[in-house]
């Protein structure tokens, strides 16, 4: 694979493919045109082409795209064809919500422990992850290979608790905390922002009529 | 205001140029030049020139941005300057979290109720909002003045429940079910794909050497 930095648009759409891919091999499809994978996307046969050439194509004139092999292609891209372990800090409700998704399990998330500093929630169990003191979060980092935290508490110990994390040695930061997070370059920081989401969800809806929806 | 169409990539900073005004409020800071205002937003300062003359400008030269009307007239353009009614289904996890997000009141949405298939679940009460059955959802939305209806079903029921939504007169779904919704035009679907962002975050562990966190 050629030694390129690919933009986070493409990167945005890959999982997007990826799921819809999915979809098609469960529902039995072996294999589709450009065209029909395009109209089912929304994107154009172009567009998917020029995305898929940055890993190398994949696509064959005349026969389009083997679905389960470009699936697992895209896959490995994503790096989900391995195990990432992850814990959560916070076991509020989005924190359970997350510990009871079991759709990451089938992607390679796997969620191995709960944090929390409330010593009453310690020792809970939900989906069968455990809530362990907050004050031990380090260590088990170290012991369990611990790859992602997810961050589902508020803002300042969201950022307290980043600091805390720089050195373990983690690789990334799932955060849900309503800030953006200072770390070195060498943790990567995912954020999910739903009063954003929010906002965007407003804006479009308030400027229906301008163009809103433009991408 | 000028008509024009606006860029989902404006849209998608505008929310944060607005959280990082509320700190600098909430921190006494009544006016910010431009470079301090990039410096801190780590966007540089001709890029929110760009963005905010879209809608007029606002800042002064010499004088740079007054912060709170800046923060008030980005929450106009956002459509937070009023209040939207809300009601969650699903009141599972994701559903209890998002009626208990504070947050969100203050920004002019109200969540109003949840909806819930299980009989068991009606009548409970999270951050004093009330489930619902299913079965009142369309006369409650009609009856309430409901704008706004967020999904936190699995994706089957997400896809039914939007088609049920169509002639309700809500202007926007909020989905967090893992599929994308076809509703028409007129209706506003903003997608939170919890997986997809974990996708991206694995994407961008595996790939740090290669220049993964480019814009």
């Amino acid at each position: 694979m050629e030694e390129r930095a690919i933009s986070q648009a493409i990167i945005k759409r890959l999982p997007r493919y990826y799921r819809y891919l999915g979809e098609l091999i469960a529902q039995g499809v072996e294999r589709i045109s450009s065209n029909e994978f395009s109209k089912l996307m929304g994107v154009t046969a172009s567009q998917i082409r020029q995305d898929l050439n940055n890993f190398g194509g994949f696509g064959q004139q005349g026969y389009g795209y083997n679905v389960k092999n470009l699936y697992e292609e895209i896959g490995k891209i994503l790096g989900i064809d391995r195990v990432h372990n992850i814990i959560v800090v916070g076991a509020g409700n989005f924190g359970k919500a997350l510990a009871g998704y079991s759709d990451f399990e089938r992607r390679g998330f796997r969620i191995k422990a709960l944090f929390d500093r409330d010593p009453s929630k310690v020792g809970n169990e939900y989906n069968g992850i455990e809530v362990h003191p907050i004050s031990g979060m380090k260590d088990y980092i170290r012991e369990n290979n611990i790859e992602i935290v997810a961050l589902t508490v508020p803002k300042a110990a969201a950022i307290e608790i980043a600091q805390q994390l720089v050195d373990t040695g983690i690789k990334g930061i799932w955060n849900f905390a309503h800030t953006d997070l200072k770390v070195p370059k060498d943790i990567v920081v995912e954020n999910v922002h739903l009063s954003e989401s929010m906002m965007r969800l407003s804006y479009n809806i308030v400027n229906r009529g301008r163009g809103a929806g433009r991408k």
